[in-house]
């Protein structure tokens, strides 16, 4: 366990930072100085199957989303509800000509612990010196999962349709099979 | 065609930016206070098919990595060579513990079309004012689409063990079918 995460975390020597980004002068109507804590990529999926690459347990989810995540250094247990609350509560899905969010589908969620996503481009080389410790970045990824399992199961909606979270483990090497429509991908930062 | 792209690009009449995002202070060693022009989530595959959901057509790449890209306002032809060269040289895959590139492994390239990765998450809506204007992104995906032909055709590598770039349309609805390992999911941003 964990290997793929340390293999990709051996650069933390390095005082080289995240490549950041602002937006123009012109445009900062809703600037927050605030560091990047997390960062999840999400996708629309029609059906997705995640499997430990150390075991042969798997999980899948049907119609719903894909929630790849990782933590960066100096995140807390603070940022979780307001992320389950945001990433669940986001109309990003279109359907019928409706925007919605994955507990209005109503839909699964398939969530993959994805620490590469902390990762700088630098010249050729990957950089993470900006991800949260493992032991930190662990319990922080419990909490998601057991926070979104706890939103979803509150949702009348959702337990009706028989919609589930789902989750892999913490920062292992994974095999996910996704089918996906549209696929709208959103990058969705904290 | 394009009914995804416009019916995701309807807000672009609020003011409302892109969140952003800094790094702290004391670390700010490589600060470049510059806009985000385009952005792309890449992840390893061992297997990737893409069909445009107006059309039977698919196309397929075995190994390699599938490429979800996005332009933002401002984003000019200067950028693609660029991002090319950074995508396909960036050491992001992990094979028999040694970190390669693409152009390295050798590998194939998938390149997905994926505007919604200009969204900004307000309250529960998706935002998209930072988009770039359709005649633009199309003109840019498809620099972007040939440069990497190009960078692809160039790796003797790569044309031995039979490597390809295979794309989607540019901003249409698509079906994609991944089988990935790792997933090794990396956010680049240009």
């Amino acid at each position: 366990m964990k290997e793929i995460r340390e293999a990709f975390l051996d650069h933390t020597d390095s005082c080289t930072v995240l490549s950041s980004q602002t937006v123009e002068e012109d445009v900062l109507v809703d600037w927050k100085s605030k560091p990047l804590r997390a960062r999840a990529v999400v996708q629309q999926c029609e059906h997705a199957i995640l499997q430990d690459r150390d075991d042969i347990d798997w999980v899948q989810i049907n119609v719903g989303m894909v929630v790849y995540v990782c933590f960066f250094k100096g995140a807390t247990e603070a940022i979780i509800p307001k992320m389950v609350k945001s990433l669940l509560g986001a109309k990003m899905f279109q359907t019928d000509g409706e925007k919605r969010s994955v507990l209005e589908l109503p839909g699964s969620v398939m969530i993959v612990s994805q620490d590469t996503m902390t990762g700088a481009l630098r010249g050729s080389r990957m950089q993470y010196v900006q991800s949260i410790d493992a032991r930190r970045g662990e319990q922080l990824y419990a909490s998601f999962v057991s926070q979104c399992e706890r939103e979803l199961a509150s949702s009348k909606k959702c337990v009706e349709a028989g919609a589930v979270v789902k989750h892999g483990p913490y920062g292992n090497n994974q095999t996910i099979y996704l089918n996906s429509n549209g696929p709208f991908t959103h990058v969705v930062e904290f």
